[in-house]
């Protein structure tokens, strides 16, 4: 879909997701730092077979949103000796690729006795891999910016598909899991970016694709970009950070008020006790 | 040999190994968490000596099939100022490598005492190394989508040059085998895909080999084929682990069946003997 | 700021902060290992946090000389369909990037409680990372020799934001902390080179930008200059090596010179109390 | 030296450097595997300085040979407007970090409570990365054939130095040293293969430099060549074995006699102290 949208819609999920991941990872190591040990509870697997399902879902809506849109392949592949609308198709596998992670994920935490950790991690690699490599081979015979600005992305998946794999052998690192969501949130944004360049939305005028200095200039917004989202996982790290300091003050209260009153109880049972006794 | 059979006779034995790798490793993992300990059985070492020797078997086979075909170069390498059929040379090099793999897998695990654990999984890296190696430097002067079908393969075998070559610090990974295992199941049904593109058997009509859309198309079909590969895997996977639990099952049936039978005659000589006390 | 001071002063920065590494990090391994324990000092987080401001006010600095000098942008960016100063903006970017290592270092060590270690490790890697990054697309267009002098740069950052994104792992590492170390004083020493060879000062002749014999000596002129990074770093080392041993040695001296006073004293005060008893 | 001799001479030296390698590693490999630890003895430690200083003297000797050829530079770098004899400058270089390397090693075993260990692999790592380095910007300008035949070297020389980077991590790892063992080989008889083909001795006819087939036969004799390298490897290791067996046997036999004799002597003490007795 080489339009708006087709890029504000993706990079709207994957922005989405990063925040979530923005959110998770710190709430975890802080949970795991807390408690001492390095365990999922009950709970977090469950979330994290939420997170694969509904990673899943999306990928199926993206799927079908490239297929039946009304002028996508609608499941045709080939028609009278002519490939039918390969970029639909091509973005139909990447979601693919995501939809199949998203499964691994569940099947990871649902039969944790069965599945070796780290395949969930090999899986999600590959899939941020194959949309590398699919965008690799896109943006042939395009205009130098376009190329460029999508071939920009490139350095943000491949730097993504091998901090991903890396957790294979350093699982739960939460630098890691930081790294690859400030990643994630710039492939978001850069989306967001790519769509507003190539397609102006609200009647702007078109940017000239040849131009050596708008070249220049979307380099260097990239890196730009990832200062913003190297900034937005500080700034929600240092929440959770601040929200659970906050619950725990709360919960310590009110183990204090709890104390104090079952004391005060105690006390007044010695009361009682002593005039009982005398 | 560029012909359908050249292709699809590697293809065959790449994608055997494959799936057997696909049933051999889930078993060894499965058999070694029940048994809580790391060191391969005696049964495991002939397995893998045999394994070694059926690999050398077959880069003989290869390579005397590569020289003494009908215009194969019968061992002779330079005649007249000419080097005689290089391509055949070429292919033979890389069975040779894969024959040197298979002869050093049955050395380490023969002479397990003296060959220091890796150097099998060194002498792989640098087969599969090898064959990207030669590949790379073999599709100059191509037609494109030739050049670009073949130069795909590169990425399976890099990625499984590393990931083998990582092996050797973390040798008996599941996740790194599974990994090798799926591109290699991937290379196996690439090199099928190459025989039917370039050379349409069955009197199909020939590809249009400078297309920009049949290379489109490729390059998706290629991720298609790996997302295959991971749907194999998986499956021989956990056909391993259901197989792995109904023997237990009958097993442990077995187990409580003769304990039953055990204490019935216990019973029985309890009960003889008691009459014997009478 | 393209002249001889544009290269100067970055240069004399980064030699600054290198020759600066190269006694800190000797000091810190050999501070280490003759106490056999592994943590930070309060005086050496100190060390660490003043660094780590040090930084982001040079970035500051840097920042506000690219865009305030005479032919500045003067923060602005768009003005009537064309990007001002680019260039300007590029450095900036860089600076920026550094500014911000330089608060992670800041916050890691004044809050190590809640910052996982690591994180300042990945965001000084970015920073390296980026500004190769930014280089890369910078010197497109441009005469082979300056082209050619600023890509030998990228050899020196690229490996410098590899081996400090291995030390998250390898965390306090000497060999990788010494090799980072040296390839900041390569660093350094070549913007100097870059400004001699593109700017000559002091009214030299200008060098011939295509000729090909001039890009060969560049090269290995590059390689001579990590030769005297190397020579500087181990300089400094066995300088560091010999303060230590020598202030051990008085140290000592003094310890074995207040025992002998004690000794002597105790002595006296036994001669005193023996002549007490008397 | 772009003639036969000067691609011999530095072959002939990597390739006794190699052989010296192949057997040195098994013999340690066996000699701590038999006494169960890991450290170095005084003894091994004299070798490895040895080995540091021969290879320092190698570097004088072929930095002065670069210089002071007839038709070298005698130490001249600028004369008249012109860099003199560039080529020589730059393999004057090549051997003059393997000089740095060399004396890194002595100081790494000579002052071994200072010098952390792991420098001495990562300052070869860099010598072998340099002379790689060298080589890339070194055959610009040639004729195809002389470009690939040399390129061809870049791949053992970078696989060469990431291998020498990871023994800072994986310090004595007999497999990474076999590996980096081989590829020194390899490069030793490349050179011998580089000096036969570009400069045909024995007045054999010269080869066209221009000819596909050519550089095909060339790329494929590559991997023959790392063939022959690692049979060399396996060869020494196994005569190494063979050797400290043999060793290991005379000396049981000889200990054997020795208690024989001892308790032939305990016999007749025995004998006497028992006649003494009576």
């Amino acid at each position: 879909m080489a339009n708006f949208k087709g890029h504000a819609l993706p990079g709207s999920f994957f922005l989405i997701v990063g925040l979530w991941w923005s959110v998770k990872y710190p709430l975890k190591y802080f949970h795991h730092k807390g408690l001492k040990k390095n365990r999922l509870s009950h709970q977090q697997e469950r979330i994290e077979i939420i997170e694969g399902a509904v990673k899943t879902l999306f990928a199926v809506i993206g799927i079908l949103a490239e297929q039946f849109v009304p002028d996508g392949p609608h499941l045709h592949l080939y028609h009278e000796n002519q490939w039918i609308k390969l970029m639909n198709w091509q973005h139909s596998t990447m979601y693919l690729f995501f939809g199949v992670s998203g499964l691994m994920d569940m099947l990871t935490y649902l039969y944790f006795h069965i599945v070796p950790l780290g395949l969930d991690r090999v899986v999600l690699a590959m899939a941020v891999f194959i949309e590398g490599f699919l965008f690799y081979f896109h943006v042939h015979n395009r205009p130098p910016l376009d190329q460029h600005i999508h071939s920009l992305l490139l350095f943000g998946l491949f730097g993504a598909a091998i901090s991903i794999f890396l957790e294979v052998i350093l699982r739960d690192n939460i630098v890691l899991e930081l790294f690859r969501t400030s990643l994630l949130i710039l492939q978001g944004t850069w989306f967001w970016q790519i769509g507003f360049v190539l397609f102006p939305p609200f009647g702007r005028p078109e940017w000239d694709q040849k131009d050596m200095n708008n070249i220049m200039f979307i380099t260097m917004c990239f890196c730009w970009h990832y200062l913003v989202a190297l900034c937005i996982v500080a700034i929600n790290y240092s929440l959770v950070y601040c929200f659970l300091t906050r619950v725990k003050r709360c919960a310590e209260g009110e183990i204090i008020g709890i104390q104090k009153l079952k004391s005060d109880h105690t006390y007044q049972s010695a009361l009682l006790s002593g005039s009982d006794e005398e």
